[in-house]
Protein backbone atom coordinates (compact mmCIF):
# COMPACT_ATOMS: atom_id res chain seq x y z
CA UNK A 1 0.00 0.00 0.00
CA UNK A 2 1.48 3.72 -0.83
CA UNK A 3 1.92 5.21 2.37
CA UNK A 4 -0.18 8.30 3.74
CA UNK A 5 0.95 11.34 2.44
CA UNK A 6 1.20 14.36 4.76
CA UNK A 7 -1.83 15.59 2.94
CA UNK A 8 -3.95 12.33 3.31
CA UNK A 9 -7.46 13.03 5.53
CA UNK A 10 -6.54 10.56 7.97
CA UNK A 11 -3.29 11.83 8.88
CA UNK A 12 -4.74 15.34 8.68
CA UNK A 13 -7.37 14.53 11.12
CA UNK A 14 -4.78 12.99 13.10
CA UNK A 15 -2.60 16.36 13.03
CA UNK A 16 -5.26 18.46 14.43
CA UNK A 17 -4.89 16.74 17.85
CA UNK A 18 -1.87 19.14 18.49
CA UNK A 19 -3.95 21.57 19.15
CA UNK A 20 -5.91 21.47 22.51
CA UNK A 21 -9.71 22.41 21.44
CA UNK A 22 -9.76 18.93 18.91
CA UNK A 23 -8.11 16.72 21.79
CA UNK A 24 -11.10 17.90 24.22
CA UNK A 25 -13.41 17.40 20.79
CA UNK A 26 -12.04 14.26 20.22
CA UNK A 27 -11.07 12.61 23.92
CA UNK A 28 -8.23 11.77 21.95
CA UNK A 29 -4.54 12.89 22.13
CA UNK A 30 -1.12 11.86 20.16
CA UNK A 31 1.61 9.93 22.09
CA UNK A 32 5.28 9.79 19.65
CA UNK A 33 8.50 8.01 19.69
CA UNK A 34 8.54 4.38 20.51
CA UNK A 35 8.78 4.17 24.69
CA UNK A 36 5.57 6.34 24.30
CA UNK A 37 4.00 4.08 22.21
CA UNK A 38 4.95 0.87 23.98
CA UNK A 39 3.76 2.69 27.32
CA UNK A 40 0.16 3.75 25.61
CA UNK A 41 -0.75 -0.14 24.96
CA UNK A 42 -4.53 0.21 25.78
CA UNK A 43 -5.12 3.27 25.08
CA UNK A 44 -3.75 3.41 21.09
CA UNK A 45 -6.96 3.91 18.50
CA UNK A 46 -4.42 4.05 15.58
CA UNK A 47 -0.33 4.00 15.42
CA UNK A 48 1.20 6.16 12.38
CA UNK A 49 4.46 5.56 11.39
CA UNK A 50 6.95 5.63 8.36
CA UNK A 51 7.61 2.03 7.04
CA UNK A 52 11.43 1.95 8.81
CA UNK A 53 10.21 3.00 11.75
CA UNK A 54 7.19 0.00 11.75
CA UNK A 55 9.91 -2.70 10.77
CA UNK A 56 12.77 -1.45 13.68
CA UNK A 57 9.87 -1.29 16.31
CA UNK A 58 8.05 -4.55 15.59
CA UNK A 59 7.28 -4.78 19.38
CA UNK A 60 5.69 -1.25 19.27
CA UNK A 61 3.27 -2.31 16.28
CA UNK A 62 1.88 -5.01 18.81
CA UNK A 63 1.59 -2.65 21.53
CA UNK A 64 -1.23 -1.16 19.38
CA UNK A 65 -3.05 -4.43 19.59
CA UNK A 66 -5.99 -4.47 17.70
CA UNK A 67 -5.75 -0.63 16.72
CA UNK A 68 -5.19 0.18 12.84
CA UNK A 69 -1.35 0.96 11.82
CA UNK A 70 -0.88 3.29 8.91
CA UNK A 71 2.24 3.61 7.15
CA UNK A 72 3.04 7.19 6.12
CA UNK A 73 5.88 9.45 4.43
CA UNK A 74 8.77 10.97 6.21
CA UNK A 75 6.60 14.41 5.49
CA UNK A 76 3.56 13.15 6.97
CA UNK A 77 5.40 12.46 10.35
CA UNK A 78 6.97 15.27 10.51
CA UNK A 79 3.87 16.63 10.50
CA UNK A 80 2.30 14.47 13.07
CA UNK A 81 5.38 14.65 15.44
CA UNK A 82 5.98 18.00 17.38
CA UNK A 83 9.76 16.57 17.96
CA UNK A 84 12.57 16.85 15.68
CA UNK A 85 14.02 13.74 16.29
CA UNK A 86 10.02 11.12 16.41
CA UNK A 87 11.63 8.15 15.50
CA UNK A 88 8.94 7.60 13.42
CA UNK A 89 6.16 6.90 15.25
CA UNK A 90 2.96 8.41 16.16
CA UNK A 91 -0.18 7.15 18.02
CA UNK A 92 -3.59 8.41 18.49
CA UNK A 93 -4.40 7.46 22.00
CA UNK A 94 -7.53 7.58 23.87
CA UNK A 95 -7.74 10.28 26.75
CA UNK A 96 -7.47 8.33 29.89
CA UNK A 97 -8.30 10.64 33.05
CA UNK A 98 -10.56 9.02 35.44
CA UNK A 99 -12.92 10.71 38.10
CA UNK A 100 -11.44 11.67 41.18
CA UNK A 101 -13.76 9.10 42.94
CA UNK A 102 -12.56 6.13 40.71
CA UNK A 103 -8.84 7.51 41.72
CA UNK A 104 -9.94 7.77 45.84
CA UNK A 105 -11.21 4.19 45.60
CA UNK A 106 -7.84 2.72 44.64
CA UNK A 107 -6.44 4.71 47.60
CA UNK A 108 -3.44 5.64 46.48
CA UNK A 109 -0.86 6.24 49.51
CA UNK A 110 0.27 9.51 47.89
CA UNK A 111 -1.49 12.30 45.42
CA UNK A 112 0.07 15.22 43.77
CA UNK A 113 -2.25 17.74 42.96
CA UNK A 114 -1.16 20.44 40.08
CA UNK A 115 -3.37 24.29 40.82
CA UNK A 116 -3.54 26.09 37.76
CA UNK A 117 -0.29 25.03 36.45
CA UNK A 118 0.15 26.84 33.28
CA UNK A 119 3.32 25.03 31.90
CA UNK A 120 3.24 22.01 30.29
CA UNK A 121 6.72 21.45 30.61
CA UNK A 122 6.62 21.50 34.25
CA UNK A 123 3.25 19.74 34.50
CA UNK A 124 5.02 16.45 32.81
CA UNK A 125 7.95 17.10 34.66
CA UNK A 126 5.94 16.62 37.77
CA UNK A 127 3.84 14.31 36.71
CA UNK A 128 7.09 11.81 36.19
CA UNK A 129 8.55 12.67 39.04
CA UNK A 130 4.80 11.70 41.17
CA UNK A 131 5.54 8.25 39.65
CA UNK A 132 8.60 7.99 40.35
CA UNK A 133 7.75 8.81 44.28
CA UNK A 134 5.13 6.01 44.13
CA UNK A 135 1.86 8.50 43.58
CA UNK A 136 -0.94 6.92 42.25
CA UNK A 137 -2.63 10.11 41.21
CA UNK A 138 -2.21 13.08 39.86
CA UNK A 139 -5.05 15.85 39.39
CA UNK A 140 -5.01 18.69 37.37
CA UNK A 141 -7.08 20.94 39.08
CA UNK A 142 -8.71 24.58 38.15
CA UNK A 143 -7.61 26.08 35.02
CA UNK A 144 -4.71 24.10 34.41
CA UNK A 145 -2.50 23.03 31.38
CA UNK A 146 -3.68 19.88 29.25
CA UNK A 147 -1.95 16.98 30.47
CA UNK A 148 -2.13 16.05 26.55
CA UNK A 149 -0.30 18.65 25.41
CA UNK A 150 2.46 17.08 23.72
CA UNK A 151 5.16 18.69 25.50
CA UNK A 152 3.45 17.64 28.94
CA UNK A 153 3.32 14.13 27.00
CA UNK A 154 7.09 14.32 26.03
CA UNK A 155 7.98 15.65 29.84
CA UNK A 156 6.53 12.74 31.39
CA UNK A 157 8.71 10.37 29.66
CA UNK A 158 5.54 7.70 29.96
CA UNK A 159 4.26 8.37 33.48
CA UNK A 160 0.92 9.55 31.79
CA UNK A 161 0.25 5.90 31.61
CA UNK A 162 1.57 4.84 34.53
CA UNK A 163 -1.19 6.45 37.01
CA UNK A 164 -4.43 7.90 37.65
CA UNK A 165 -4.53 11.35 36.03
CA UNK A 166 -7.74 12.99 37.00
CA UNK A 167 -8.83 16.55 35.69
CA UNK A 168 -10.71 18.44 37.77
CA UNK A 169 -11.97 22.13 37.27
CA UNK A 170 -12.90 23.15 40.90
CA UNK A 171 -9.59 22.45 43.19
CA UNK A 172 -11.55 23.40 46.67
CA UNK A 173 -14.14 20.67 45.80
CA UNK A 174 -11.14 18.59 44.99
CA UNK A 175 -9.13 19.69 48.61
CA UNK A 176 -12.92 18.48 50.34
CA UNK A 177 -12.63 15.29 48.82
CA UNK A 178 -9.46 14.81 49.81
CA UNK A 179 -9.67 15.55 53.24
CA UNK A 180 -13.60 13.76 53.65
CA UNK A 181 -11.06 10.64 52.16
CA UNK A 182 -8.83 10.82 55.43
CA UNK A 183 -5.67 12.44 53.59
CA UNK A 184 -3.72 14.98 55.17
CA UNK A 185 -3.78 17.46 52.24
CA UNK A 186 -0.69 19.67 52.84
CA UNK A 187 -0.53 22.75 50.51
CA UNK A 188 3.42 22.92 49.43
CA UNK A 189 4.00 27.26 49.81
CA UNK A 190 7.10 28.97 50.07
CA UNK A 191 6.00 31.50 52.82
CA UNK A 192 4.18 28.23 54.53
CA UNK A 193 4.32 27.99 58.53
CA UNK A 194 5.63 24.62 58.92
CA UNK A 195 9.03 23.01 57.53
CA UNK A 196 9.17 20.01 55.83
CA UNK A 197 10.97 18.39 58.02
CA UNK A 198 8.56 18.81 60.96
CA UNK A 199 5.50 17.93 58.48
CA UNK A 200 3.07 15.44 59.37
CA UNK A 201 3.99 13.01 56.71
CA UNK A 202 3.54 9.53 57.65
CA UNK A 203 -0.55 9.24 56.56
CA UNK A 204 -2.17 8.81 53.46
CA UNK A 205 -1.26 12.38 51.79
CA UNK A 206 -2.17 14.67 49.08
CA UNK A 207 0.18 17.35 47.91
CA UNK A 208 -0.91 20.53 46.42
CA UNK A 209 1.30 22.64 44.16
CA UNK A 210 0.49 25.97 42.47
CA UNK A 211 2.11 27.73 39.36
CA UNK A 212 5.44 29.16 39.59
CA UNK A 213 4.44 32.22 38.53
CA UNK A 214 1.59 32.85 41.33
CA UNK A 215 1.88 29.76 43.57
CA UNK A 216 -0.98 28.58 44.93
CA UNK A 217 -4.49 30.52 45.14
CA UNK A 218 -3.91 31.69 48.84
CA UNK A 219 -7.86 30.53 49.46
CA UNK A 220 -6.57 26.64 48.21
CA UNK A 221 -3.47 27.00 50.59
CA UNK A 222 -6.17 28.02 53.23
CA UNK A 223 -8.09 24.71 52.76
CA UNK A 224 -5.36 22.41 53.35
CA UNK A 225 -4.38 21.11 56.78
CA UNK A 226 -1.11 22.46 56.57
CA UNK A 227 0.75 25.11 54.54
CA UNK A 228 4.39 23.87 54.56
CA UNK A 229 7.59 25.25 53.29
CA UNK A 230 10.98 23.53 51.91
CA UNK A 231 13.39 24.97 53.61
CA UNK A 232 15.51 27.56 51.88
CA UNK A 233 19.72 26.49 53.35
CA UNK A 234 21.39 29.15 51.27
CA UNK A 235 20.26 32.48 49.34
CA UNK A 236 18.09 31.14 47.07
CA UNK A 237 14.45 33.08 47.01
CA UNK A 238 12.38 29.71 46.23
CA UNK A 239 12.90 26.48 43.98
CA UNK A 240 11.33 26.02 41.32
CA UNK A 241 8.50 24.32 41.49
CA UNK A 242 9.61 20.92 39.84
CA UNK A 243 12.28 20.40 41.92
CA UNK A 244 10.19 21.46 44.84
CA UNK A 245 7.69 18.98 44.61
CA UNK A 246 10.64 16.53 43.75
CA UNK A 247 11.57 17.34 47.35
CA UNK A 248 8.11 17.27 48.97
CA UNK A 249 7.04 13.88 47.21
CA UNK A 250 10.23 11.88 47.69
CA UNK A 251 10.29 13.50 51.56
CA UNK A 252 6.72 11.99 51.87
CA UNK A 253 7.54 8.66 50.40
CA UNK A 254 10.93 8.12 52.87
CA UNK A 255 8.82 8.93 55.89
CA UNK A 256 5.53 6.54 54.90
CA UNK A 257 8.00 4.13 53.97
CA UNK A 258 9.68 4.25 57.24
CA UNK A 259 6.88 4.23 59.56
CA UNK A 260 4.15 2.02 57.41
CA UNK A 261 4.85 -1.71 57.38
CA UNK A 262 2.17 -2.07 54.08
CA UNK A 263 4.42 0.18 51.90
CA UNK B 1 22.02 62.51 26.15
CA UNK B 2 20.49 60.70 23.39
CA UNK B 3 19.69 57.15 24.22
CA UNK B 4 22.61 54.67 22.42
CA UNK B 5 20.59 53.05 19.19
CA UNK B 6 20.69 48.88 18.45
CA UNK B 7 23.92 50.14 16.05
CA UNK B 8 26.00 51.69 18.80
CA UNK B 9 29.23 50.56 18.87
CA UNK B 10 28.99 49.83 22.66
CA UNK B 11 25.49 48.15 22.38
CA UNK B 12 26.31 46.37 19.35
CA UNK B 13 29.68 45.31 21.00
CA UNK B 14 27.83 44.16 24.43
CA UNK B 15 25.51 42.18 22.20
CA UNK B 16 28.13 39.86 21.33
CA UNK B 17 28.60 38.46 24.68
CA UNK B 18 25.41 36.63 23.79
CA UNK B 19 27.92 34.22 22.12
CA UNK B 20 29.95 31.84 24.09
CA UNK B 21 33.36 32.53 22.14
CA UNK B 22 32.91 36.24 22.90
CA UNK B 23 32.21 35.86 26.48
CA UNK B 24 35.08 33.20 27.06
CA UNK B 25 37.42 35.94 25.42
CA UNK B 26 36.28 38.79 27.24
CA UNK B 27 35.71 37.15 30.61
CA UNK B 28 32.32 38.46 30.88
CA UNK B 29 28.83 37.56 30.42
CA UNK B 30 25.29 39.01 30.43
CA UNK B 31 22.48 38.92 33.12
CA UNK B 32 18.83 40.95 32.23
CA UNK B 33 15.96 41.82 34.03
CA UNK B 34 15.87 43.76 37.83
CA UNK B 35 16.54 40.99 39.94
CA UNK B 36 19.24 39.78 38.24
CA UNK B 37 21.08 42.97 37.76
CA UNK B 38 20.12 43.27 41.57
CA UNK B 39 21.91 39.93 42.62
CA UNK B 40 25.07 41.08 40.32
CA UNK B 41 25.87 43.77 42.68
CA UNK B 42 29.88 43.81 42.39
CA UNK B 43 30.18 42.37 39.48
CA UNK B 44 28.51 44.72 37.04
CA UNK B 45 31.29 46.47 34.54
CA UNK B 46 27.89 48.49 32.93
CA UNK B 47 24.60 48.75 33.22
CA UNK B 48 22.53 49.33 30.20
CA UNK B 49 18.57 50.29 30.09
CA UNK B 50 15.82 52.04 28.96
CA UNK B 51 15.13 55.51 30.40
CA UNK B 52 11.97 54.25 31.71
CA UNK B 53 13.41 51.32 33.49
CA UNK B 54 16.22 53.53 35.22
CA UNK B 55 13.74 55.16 36.36
CA UNK B 56 11.40 53.10 37.75
CA UNK B 57 14.73 50.75 39.53
CA UNK B 58 16.13 53.24 41.12
CA UNK B 59 18.26 50.68 43.45
CA UNK B 60 19.56 48.81 40.46
CA UNK B 61 21.52 51.46 38.98
CA UNK B 62 22.82 51.63 42.43
CA UNK B 63 23.71 48.03 42.36
CA UNK B 64 25.94 48.84 39.35
CA UNK B 65 28.38 50.51 41.65
CA UNK B 66 30.79 52.75 40.15
CA UNK B 67 29.91 51.07 36.60
CA UNK B 68 28.77 53.03 34.08
CA UNK B 69 25.38 53.60 33.40
CA UNK B 70 23.93 53.54 29.15
CA UNK B 71 20.03 54.67 28.30
CA UNK B 72 19.37 53.02 25.49
CA UNK B 73 16.17 52.45 23.29
CA UNK B 74 13.93 49.90 23.64
CA UNK B 75 14.86 48.48 20.22
CA UNK B 76 18.73 48.24 21.62
CA UNK B 77 17.27 46.79 24.66
CA UNK B 78 15.33 44.03 22.92
CA UNK B 79 18.90 43.50 20.84
CA UNK B 80 20.49 43.22 24.55
CA UNK B 81 18.02 41.25 25.96
CA UNK B 82 16.90 37.16 24.71
CA UNK B 83 14.12 37.15 26.89
CA UNK B 84 10.66 38.48 25.05
CA UNK B 85 10.47 40.67 29.18
CA UNK B 86 13.98 41.53 29.90
CA UNK B 87 11.67 44.92 31.89
CA UNK B 88 14.06 47.30 30.46
CA UNK B 89 17.78 46.29 32.07
CA UNK B 90 20.52 44.09 30.93
CA UNK B 91 24.13 44.49 33.06
CA UNK B 92 27.83 43.32 31.61
CA UNK B 93 29.27 41.46 34.17
CA UNK B 94 32.58 40.07 35.27
CA UNK B 95 32.63 36.40 34.94
CA UNK B 96 33.17 35.50 38.49
CA UNK B 97 33.82 31.34 38.65
CA UNK B 98 36.71 31.03 41.19
CA UNK B 99 39.33 27.73 41.17
CA UNK B 100 38.16 24.90 42.88
CA UNK B 101 41.01 25.19 45.61
CA UNK B 102 39.70 28.71 46.46
CA UNK B 103 36.25 27.25 46.47
CA UNK B 104 37.71 24.32 49.04
CA UNK B 105 39.38 27.05 51.43
CA UNK B 106 36.14 28.00 52.55
CA UNK B 107 35.30 24.54 52.94
CA UNK B 108 31.32 24.36 52.13
CA UNK B 109 29.73 21.55 54.13
CA UNK B 110 28.29 20.51 50.35
CA UNK B 111 28.76 20.44 47.09
CA UNK B 112 27.48 19.75 43.72
CA UNK B 113 29.70 18.93 40.60
CA UNK B 114 27.65 19.12 37.19
CA UNK B 115 29.53 16.49 35.14
CA UNK B 116 29.46 17.22 31.00
CA UNK B 117 25.74 19.00 31.50
CA UNK B 118 24.85 20.42 28.31
CA UNK B 119 21.62 21.79 28.62
CA UNK B 120 22.00 25.45 30.00
CA UNK B 121 18.41 25.72 31.50
CA UNK B 122 19.18 22.08 33.15
CA UNK B 123 22.46 23.53 34.24
CA UNK B 124 20.87 26.82 36.19
CA UNK B 125 18.04 25.24 37.53
CA UNK B 126 20.39 22.40 39.43
CA UNK B 127 21.88 25.61 40.25
CA UNK B 128 19.56 27.51 42.16
CA UNK B 129 18.56 24.08 43.54
CA UNK B 130 22.05 23.45 45.45
CA UNK B 131 21.98 26.66 46.45
CA UNK B 132 18.51 26.64 48.29
CA UNK B 133 19.82 22.95 49.37
CA UNK B 134 23.15 25.02 51.26
CA UNK B 135 25.40 24.15 48.61
CA UNK B 136 28.56 26.05 49.06
CA UNK B 137 29.78 25.60 45.84
CA UNK B 138 28.18 23.83 42.44
CA UNK B 139 31.49 22.83 40.15
CA UNK B 140 30.86 22.88 36.24
CA UNK B 141 33.07 20.01 35.11
CA UNK B 142 34.35 18.80 31.69
CA UNK B 143 32.71 19.59 28.45
CA UNK B 144 29.98 21.72 30.51
CA UNK B 145 27.52 24.42 29.25
CA UNK B 146 28.96 27.51 29.88
CA UNK B 147 27.34 28.94 33.33
CA UNK B 148 27.00 32.21 31.69
CA UNK B 149 24.74 31.51 29.01
CA UNK B 150 21.55 33.73 28.99
CA UNK B 151 19.45 31.12 29.41
CA UNK B 152 21.91 29.30 32.45
CA UNK B 153 21.83 32.96 34.27
CA UNK B 154 18.27 33.07 34.14
CA UNK B 155 17.23 29.23 35.27
CA UNK B 156 19.40 30.18 38.26
CA UNK B 157 17.32 33.00 39.77
CA UNK B 158 19.91 34.88 40.78
CA UNK B 159 21.52 31.68 42.21
CA UNK B 160 24.80 32.39 40.36
CA UNK B 161 26.03 35.35 42.02
CA UNK B 162 25.44 33.28 45.63
CA UNK B 163 28.12 30.70 45.70
CA UNK B 164 31.10 29.91 44.10
CA UNK B 165 31.07 28.87 40.57
CA UNK B 166 33.93 26.44 39.96
CA UNK B 167 34.67 25.80 35.80
CA UNK B 168 37.34 22.46 35.49
CA UNK B 169 37.43 20.46 32.62
CA UNK B 170 39.02 17.72 34.43
CA UNK B 171 36.47 15.91 36.45
CA UNK B 172 38.53 13.07 37.36
CA UNK B 173 40.94 15.46 38.81
CA UNK B 174 38.05 17.23 40.48
CA UNK B 175 36.78 14.10 41.93
CA UNK B 176 40.70 13.65 43.32
CA UNK B 177 40.49 17.26 44.98
CA UNK B 178 37.62 16.11 46.97
CA UNK B 179 38.65 13.29 48.13
CA UNK B 180 42.07 14.79 49.33
CA UNK B 181 40.38 17.53 50.64
CA UNK B 182 37.93 14.83 53.00
CA UNK B 183 34.69 14.97 51.42
CA UNK B 184 32.40 11.89 50.77
CA UNK B 185 32.11 12.00 47.12
CA UNK B 186 29.10 10.25 45.75
CA UNK B 187 27.76 9.95 42.41
CA UNK B 188 23.83 10.62 41.70
CA UNK B 189 23.66 7.10 39.11
CA UNK B 190 19.99 5.52 38.18
CA UNK B 191 21.67 2.12 38.49
CA UNK B 192 23.91 2.63 41.45
CA UNK B 193 23.90 -0.03 44.40
CA UNK B 194 23.15 1.77 47.36
CA UNK B 195 19.73 3.38 47.87
CA UNK B 196 19.62 6.94 48.87
CA UNK B 197 18.53 6.52 52.15
CA UNK B 198 21.13 4.39 53.13
CA UNK B 199 23.77 6.36 52.03
CA UNK B 200 26.35 7.97 54.19
CA UNK B 201 25.50 11.71 54.11
CA UNK B 202 26.10 13.04 57.41
CA UNK B 203 30.16 14.27 56.54
CA UNK B 204 31.20 17.37 53.91
CA UNK B 205 29.83 15.32 50.55
CA UNK B 206 29.98 16.67 47.06
CA UNK B 207 27.33 15.32 44.62
CA UNK B 208 28.50 14.29 40.95
CA UNK B 209 25.70 14.54 38.46
CA UNK B 210 25.62 13.59 35.08
CA UNK B 211 24.04 14.32 32.06
CA UNK B 212 20.01 13.76 31.53
CA UNK B 213 20.81 12.11 28.44
CA UNK B 214 24.03 10.00 29.63
CA UNK B 215 24.58 9.83 32.77
CA UNK B 216 27.77 10.16 34.35
CA UNK B 217 30.90 8.71 32.54
CA UNK B 218 31.49 5.07 33.95
CA UNK B 219 34.88 5.84 35.19
CA UNK B 220 33.79 8.89 37.13
CA UNK B 221 31.24 6.96 38.64
CA UNK B 222 33.65 4.81 39.29
CA UNK B 223 35.96 7.44 40.92
CA UNK B 224 32.84 8.29 43.62
CA UNK B 225 33.15 6.69 47.22
CA UNK B 226 29.62 5.33 46.30
CA UNK B 227 27.27 5.02 43.61
CA UNK B 228 23.93 6.56 44.55
CA UNK B 229 20.42 5.80 43.40
CA UNK B 230 17.28 7.75 44.09
CA UNK B 231 15.11 4.96 44.28
CA UNK B 232 11.86 4.65 41.97
CA UNK B 233 8.89 3.53 44.08
CA UNK B 234 6.15 3.76 41.09
CA UNK B 235 6.62 2.77 37.66
CA UNK B 236 8.91 5.64 36.08
CA UNK B 237 12.18 4.10 34.43
CA UNK B 238 14.00 7.40 35.56
CA UNK B 239 13.69 11.18 37.05
CA UNK B 240 15.06 14.17 35.04
CA UNK B 241 18.10 15.92 36.33
CA UNK B 242 17.15 18.90 38.30
CA UNK B 243 14.41 16.43 40.30
CA UNK B 244 16.62 13.83 41.19
CA UNK B 245 19.46 16.86 42.04
CA UNK B 246 16.58 18.65 44.80
CA UNK B 247 16.18 15.22 45.95
CA UNK B 248 19.82 14.16 46.41
CA UNK B 249 21.27 17.43 47.52
CA UNK B 250 17.91 18.20 50.23
CA UNK B 251 18.54 14.29 51.52
CA UNK B 252 22.34 15.75 52.21
CA UNK B 253 21.24 19.10 53.80
CA UNK B 254 18.25 17.35 56.04
CA UNK B 255 20.64 14.44 57.06
CA UNK B 256 23.47 16.85 58.02
CA UNK B 257 21.16 18.90 59.71
CA UNK B 258 19.91 16.34 62.06
CA UNK B 259 23.69 15.21 62.65
CA UNK B 260 25.99 18.77 62.96
CA UNK B 261 25.55 21.33 65.30
CA UNK B 262 27.58 23.77 63.39
CA UNK B 263 24.42 23.86 60.94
Amino acid sequence: MTPFSARSPRVLSARKLQRRRARDQAGLFLAEGPQAVREAAGHVVELFGTAAALELHGDVVGAAGDAPVWTVTDAALDGLAETVHPQGLVAVCRALDVPLTDALARRPRLIAVLCEIRDPGNAGTVLRTADAAGAGAVVFAGDAVDPYNGKAVRSSAGSLFHLDVVRDADPLAVVKALKDGGYTVLAADGYGPVALPDAPLKNDTAWLFGSEAHGLPPELAGAADHRVRVPLYGRAESLNLAAAAAVCLYASAAEQRSHRADL
